[in-house]
């Protein structure tokens, strides 16, 4: 993530999702899981067998679907990816996973290959079993779906994982390397219960370049652990969270080694980084998002400690959504985070006013400084003042309308 | 803790609370400290020197007045305790420290005594300097106001260290053992960031018993742990928390050793107890308390921290604001709290009702249950088949007024 002076790739910003790049199809259907009637299953088919690696829920309390992937990755061979909303198929015990089961059986069948090639993914409630029944008749008309070449398949996908999603969440690049050009993009869906341990709720990227099973799962981990690991909305790591990165290789060209590799890793954070702003502003209830930067940290897991603290806080939060610049909370959850940081050196600057700074508070403008906390997106920057290294947080402010969607979201 | 089939000593519920116990006298006066103009100081006096003990926060950015007491105790010469709430006086540097110390010095001179003989405590705003000289003016009237033997002068007291606090809080018991009888009271203060680690808040208790400093200390730290510990309303730690208890001797009993020591030991737990059930009751914008007990668990701390994730959790807590059954969850929580439990063994109950047993869920009356989630106090018990440790977390459901409370609540 260093900027050299004369890199040898450019990434570029386009429109679209997980289908922008090669030999990626995908399709959606109503199962009929929801009781909305929208949309609630969805299936990524690759058409040449990918690479993939992912990150997990670090929750013991996890769904079946969560150790199904996790037994399969990293492999060189998956051909799909599908994925209810609706119901979390967790805490439902061996019914549980002889259903997950079931499923990758059923796709796999219609693409003459193994269950073994077939991921699953799933976001709900807890505790419900799958309306087996239902999944099970739509799946021979979901797999139909993906055959079809839409324009915007990968956003009907985008759209049928949502759960109490306000928008649909998607991003892609090209990444023009020395090697070649290729594409990569991704998608979300997450809300609440988003505190991810790895990773947040469901995230699901494709790419066509072409990489090992051994290098994409180094890189996936390293860039979950600084993108999707910083995120909170409410500090509940959920029983079903799961990234998965697939790379088939559909461009032939190769980001192993060097320069590319370097722009592979460039550009998965990006979308990464993307993915994380999204679900942060479509935070339960949000009203702003808020992006935490720590620096001037004696390692990363200090920073990262101190950005999630106060990512996590409950009284920062509510401050935010009252537009109330009350650092004292902020100073507060550092100090709680257990990061290692000096007393005498710590500066804490809030929408880029410092409010604390040389062991004492800064006289500032409350007024002005409320007014601009009022913006979409507040900046919280820390320096710690212990040595050179940083970590960024994601989150949104803690509202009236949080309380509601998770008082009455009914079982 | 453990009840013994012939217990020599007897413990009764008295109305009182920090003044109950012989020697000890309270006042309060308001200084102007906040700008509701309501009494924001209070003083604690035992007329004999005390044996005292504590426990503080844990948060890396402290206020003055926890390192002040901390550095003082265990102590056997303690006079008197003075708190002041509507400013915190933390993160204010060195002009904070030298404040602590000019009110410990002032109220000493009043009394005849050093500085070190008073204990200082603060709760309130964070980052704001102390307004010195209407504290300073209001001293000479407040040690007055402790000299005169006033009825409830203890819950004069109480109620000048509230902040956002509904309700007064304090308590207080007799304790009769073969040696003779005692009394122990106390209050506290307490209502938004609250996740004690130590102790909540402030929390002041005397007695009458005569105890050494070091047993004391011990019996301190150890029901502190099992009681303010576990305490959450928002789980953001204050800079402020600390929990003081001040034994005077006066009755001559001697709770050193034996079952005195065992009767002082669940007095003291009891004092905590209720005082730990009166914050979780008024937690900011509460409408009912929650009780979690975790039992059948291998260690202590597995039950500790699978009630505490329980206590913590937004979604929980926003779920039982909405009187929602969902239970899952509660489960999740205990999947990512770090506690060891039997996947196969683990029971889960919500107001009495089995929700989940044998690795899969109960069949269960929702709207039944979710009447019985209505009353002002919810339990939630979980045994996580481990073994046979237990403990029990306070908390309060998670609802609009929180958010209303600590939106407005501005600097």
């Amino acid at each position: 993530m260093t900027a050299t002076k004369s890199k040898t790739w450019k990434i570029k910003d386009i429109k679209g999702g997980i289908t922008s790049a090669q030999g990626f199809r995908a399709g959606a259907v109503t199962a009929g899981i929801k009781a909305s009637k929208k949309a609630d299953c969805g299936l990524i088919i690759s058409d040449f067998p990918c690479c993939c690696a992912g990150a997990f829920t670090t929750n013991a309390v996890r769904a079946a679907s969560v150790d199904w992937c996790e037994r399969l990755l990293p492999s060189k061979s998956i051909r799909a990816v599908f994925c209810n909303s609706g119901n979390a198929n967790a805490c439902t015990g061996k019914q549980g996973i002889a259903d997950t089961k079931k499923i990758a059986l059923d796709i796999a069948k219609l693409l003459d290959s193994e269950k073994e090639v077939v991921l699953v993914a799933q976001t709900g409630v807890i505790g419900h079993f799958l309306p087996m029944d239902k999944i099970g008749k739509s799946i021979p008309g979901l797999v139909n779906n993906t055959k079809k070449s839409v324009a915007n398949s990968g956003a009907d996908f985008a759209r049928a994982i949502m759960t109490t999603d306000t928008k649909m969440k998607e991003c892609s690049f090209t990444v023009s390397t020395k090697s070649g050009t290729f594409l990569i993009g991704g998608c979300t869906k997450g809300s609440g219960m988003i505190h991810p341990n790895m990773a947040t709720m469901l995230a699901f990227i494709t790419t066509d370049a072409k990489i090992s099973p051994q290098n994409l799962n180094l890189v996936v981990k390293k860039t979950v652990n600084k993108t999707f690991n910083n995120l909170t909305v409410d500090g509940d790591t959920s029983t079903n969270d799961m990234v998965l990165v697939l790379a088939n290789g559909a461009t032939g060209v190769s980001v192993n080694q060097g320069d590319p590799l370097l722009a592979f890793e460039e550009a998965l954070y990006k979308v990464c980084e993307v993915l994380c702003q999204k679900i942060a502003e479509d935070g339960e209830g949000a009203t702003k998002r808020v992006e935490i930067n720590v620096c001037k940290a004696a390692s990363f897991e200090d920073a990262k400690k101190a950005a999630k603290a106060i990512a996590n806080s409950n009284l920062v939060k509510t401050a935010l959504f009252g537009n109330d610049p009350n650092w004292g909370r902020i100073l507060c959850a550092i100090g709680y985070s257990g990061a290692i940081f000096s007393k005498e050196n710590i500066v804490l600057r809030l929408c880029g006013t410092t409010v604390f700074k040389s062991m004492r508070p800064v006289v500032f403008d409350a007024k002005k400084l409320s007014n601009l906390m009022k913006k979409p997106v507040v900046h919280i920057d820390v320096a710690l003042g212990t040595g050179k290294e940083s970590a960024v947080a994601h989150t949104c402010d803690l509202t009236y309308d949080y309380i509601k969607i998770n008082a009455e979201y009914h079982t």
